[in-house]
C-alpha cells in the first residue's frame, strides 16, 4: 500500500483540529506509520463555506455517498457530532467493510455494543478515544493497559463546561449565571448550554466508560443526573468550610454485583485528587484491583485535543492495516448480570433553613433515625437572625431513604427548606 | 493455538504479582485473548526456597536454556531485574524468535534501541511498560496515544522512594535519615537505597522516557543527576515560605534543536499538578502540541501495580499472536540530530548562609550580575544572628555561569557558605 486513504464527515471544530494535526505533522506520521495518510475527501455542509484551514476544493463533497462508495477510501472519520445522521454512516461505512475513526459520544453511547459487533463480524476497527476526555487516552487506558485489572471505580469530571463555571464560582465567589457567561465568552459553553449544564453531556460519556470499564451498555437517558443549575456561590462558600470542593463527578463503582452509575454535583474533599483538578480541565479517577488508583488529567475538549485522540485513533487504526492486524477481543465482554443501581448509596450533605430555637436538630435527627439515615457531622451556623441554616453529612445511605425522612422534616413548621442535597465523594470508598 | 504459553524469568517481587494476577483472573483473560494463557515454565535461583505462592515444582526450573530451548513458549517474560544476565538473556529469546515482556529499566536504558531494533528484524515483539512508573500506562500514551503529538516536555516524579521520603520530611519536619529509615520500616526504600536516593533509578527511568518520546537513546549515566541526601527539613521550610515544594524531577524538555535531560530535586510551586503528588505515587506531566498538558499519577512500583503493567503488556502480545499482527513501526525513529544539553538552562534556587551586614547583597548581586545571572526575587531572614540565610531565585541561566558566580562569591569574607542550589520550575516552562 502506498498511502492510506481516508475521508473526513465534517469540518468543524475538532474536524479542523484533525485536518491541522495531519497536514502539519506530515513527515512524523508517515515515519510511524511507513505510508502517508491523506485526505481524499471531506463532507461538509456547504462546500463554499469560508474556513480557515486551506482545504483543496475539489476533495470537498455534499455527498456521504461519494465517500461511501469511494473504494480507495479505507478509513472513514466522523466528527459531524449528534446521532443523526452520524450514526447511519457509521453503520454504513462499518458494513461497507471501511474502518471507522469517531469522536460522537452520542453515537456511541447509544449505540457502542452494537456497532462493535457489527465492526467485528466484518472484520474492520472502530475507534472512539476522542469521544470521551478530549485528548486523556481513557480508552486506551481502560481496555488495553488495565486490561489485567477487574476496573472497581471510575470518577471522573468529563464535563469542561462546568468544571470551568464551578471553578470561577468557587475562587471569585461569582453567582452560577455570571461564571456561565464568563465561559459563553471564553468559548467553553455554548450559547444553549443545556446539555452541558444539566449534566446531560457528562452522562453521555459515562455510558460509553460504564460500557468500556464494565462491559455494560446503559442508555445515557437511563443515568440519573443532576446539574449545575441549582448550585449556589453559598453552598460552596459552606462545603470549603467543611474541607469540601463542589465538582461535578460521573461515578460508575461496582460492589457486591452492583453498579452504581450517576452524575451529580458532589463534594469531594480538598484532599481528593480530584479536588485539584480546576478551570475547564478534566480527570478520570481509576481504582483497578491490580494498579490500585491512577488518575489522568488534561484538557476535555477543544480542536487539538480531541484532534490528538482522533490522529492518534487513525495512526492506530493505519498501522494495523498495515500489519494485516485484526482485533477481535479488544473490548470487555458484555456482562449481563451486573445489576445496574443507578445512584445507589452514598453520603450526602443536606442544608436545611431551620428557625433558630432550641429542640430542632433533636426533631429533625430522630425523623433521620426512623428512615436509618445517621448523621456523620452537624453544623449550625447561628447569625443572630430568625431562621440560620443547618448543615448534616449523613454516613452512606440510599437516597430513597433520605428523600423520604426529609419529606416528612419538611413538614415541621421550623423548617423553612430542604436548601440543598448534594452526593459527597469520601476518599475511601 | 489453544492456549498461549509464556515463562517467567524471575520470581521476586514483581513476578509474584504476575503470577497472582495471571491467575486471579484466568477467566477475564481468556475472554479477552481467546484462549488462555498458562506459565510453562519459571526460571529461579533456587528451586526449593519457600514462597507465598502456590507454585508446581514440576514447572520451576534454575536453567535459561529449558526455556530458551522449548518451542512451545511464545513469551518470555524477564522479571529478574539487573543488567546481566537479563540483557543476555533477552537477546538470546529475541534471536531465538520469542515475543519478550519486561520490567526491567537498567536493560531497556541502556541497549532499548538495539532490542527494539533486533525485535523488528526477527519480527517479534518487545514490550516493557513496566520499566517506568509501575502501572501508569507511560509507554503506551507516548508511543500510541500520543502518537499525533510533537512532545515537548515530559517532566516526571518517577521514583517512589525519594517522593515518599521528601513527603515525610516536608509534611512531618522530618530529617533526611528518620524519613529513609522510615521509608525502609515501610518497605518503600531498599536496604541499600543508594540507587533511590542518589536519583540514579530516575535516571535509568529517564532515559527510557527521552527515548520514547523524543527518540533519542541516552546512557543513564549520562544524564546530569542530583540525589536528595543533601536536602534538609530547613531548605524545604525556606522552599515552603516562598510557595514551592521540593520534589525529586525528572525533566526532559525540548527547545530550539535541544533537549535538556536531568534528574534534580526541584523546587515546585504549590499550584502546580505536580505539587500534590504526594507519598510514594509517581506522576508523568507531558506537554505535547496537539494535546496541550496531560498528566498521569498512580502507584509507581510494587508487585501488583508493576505487575499490572506487565500483564497488560502479556495480554497486548497475545492478542497480537492471535491476530497474525506484527507492528514495525510503533516507536518514534531515532532522532540524531537533536542535541543532547544536559542540565540546560534553568531557574535556580540558592542559598548563602551570609554575615548581617550592610551591603553584602549589594556585593553578591554585582558578581551576579557580573556573570549574566539575574536575580528574579530575594528573602533575607535577619533572627538576630550573625550569620543570616539569604535565599535568591534567579531567572534563567545556565547552571555553569552561575557555579563561576557562586566560586567568585564564595571567596568574600561576609558569605560563610553556599549551603544550596536547586532548581525551580516553573509553571510555564
Amino acid at each position: 500500500m502506498d498511502s492510506i486513504k481516508i475521508a473526513l464527515l465534517g469540518l468543524g471544530n475538532v474536524g479542523r483540529g484533525v485536518w491541522k494535526i495531519l497536514h502539519g505533522h506530515r513527515d512524523m506520521i508517515r515515519e510511524y506509520v511507513g505510508v502517508p495518510i491523506e485526505i481524499k475527501k471531506v463532507l461538509v455542509r456547504d462546500i463554499h463555506k469560508k474556513r480557515d484551514i486551506d482545504v483543496p476544493f475539489h476533495i470537498l463533497t455534499t455527498k456521504f455517498d461519494d465517500i461511501l462508495f469511494d473504494e480507495d477510501i479505507h478509513i472513514i472519520v466522523e466528527l459531524m457530532g449528534g446521532l443523526n445522521p452520524a450514526y447511519q454512516y457509521i453503520r454504513k461505512a462499518i458494513e461497507k467493510g471501511k474502518h471507522v475513526v469517531t469522536a460522537n459520544k452520542a453515537v456511541i453511547a447509544s449505540y457502542g455494543k452494537e456497532l462493535i459487533q457489527l465492526a467485528n463480524q466484518r472484520n474492520v476497527l472502530l475507534r472512539f478515544e476522542g469521544s470521551v476526555g478530549g485528548g486523556i487516552p481513557i480508552i486506551a487506558a481502560l481496555t488495553k493497559s488495565l486490561a489485567a485489572n477487574e476496573i472497581e471505580t471510575v470518577v471522573g469530571i468529563i464535563n469542561g463546561t462546568t468544571n470551568y463555571i464551578l471553578t470561577q464560582m468557587t475562587r471569585y465567589e461569582m453567582d452560577f449565571n455570571t461564571a456561565l457567561k464568563l465561559a459563553q465568552e471564553k468559548g467553553y459553553a455554548e450559547a444553549d448550554p443545556t446539555s452541558d449544564v444539566e449534566g446531560e453531556d457528562a452522562a453521555f460519556k459515562l455510558s460509553i466508560l460504564a460500557f468500556i470499564a464494565f462491559g455494560v451498555q446503559v442508555p445515557p437517558q437511563d443515568i440519573p443526573r443532576e446539574g449545575i443549575t441549582r448550585i449556589s456561590e453559598k453552598e460552596i462558600q459552606y462545603a470549603a468550610q467543611l474541607g469540601y470542593t463542589i465538582k461535578l463527578l460521573a461515578v460508575a463503582k461496582k460492589h457486591d454485583g452492583k453498579l452504581d452509575l450517576h452524575v451529580h454535583p458532589t463534594l469531594v474533599p480538598i484532599t481528593h485528587p480530584l479536588a485539584a483538578v480546576n478551570d475547564e480541565f478534566n480527570a478520570l479517577f481509576i481504582k483497578g484491583d491490580a494498579i490500585g488508583e491512577l488518575m489522568m488529567y488534561g484538557k476535555g475538549a477543544g480542536s487539538l485535543p480531541t484532534g490528538s485522540a482522533v490522529v492518534g485513533d487513525i495512526m492506530d487504526v493505519s498501522c494495523a492495516m498495515m500489519s494485516g492486524f485484526r482485533e477481535p477481543y479488544a473490548y470487555r465482554n458484555v456482562r449481563e448480570d451486573l445489576y445496574i443501581n443507578g445512584e445507589g448509596e452514598g453520603e450526602y450533605y443536606v442544608r436545611l433553613e431551620v428557625v433558630d430555637q432550641p429542640g430542632v436538630l433533636g426533631k429533625i435527627s430522630t425523623v433521620l433515625g426512623n428512615y436509618g439515615v445517621s448523621i456523620a457531622s452537624v453544623v449550625q451556623r447561628g447569625r443572630g437572625e430568625r431562621v440560620v441554616p443547618l448543615v448534616l453529612i449523613t454516613h452512606r445511605v440510599e437516597r430513597k431513604k433520605l428523600d423520604l425522612a426529609l419529606e416528612e422534616i419538611k413538614k415541621f413548621d421550623v423548617v423553612e427548606e430542604v436548601a440543598s442535597i448534594l452526593r459527597v465523594e469520601s476518599h475511601s470508598s
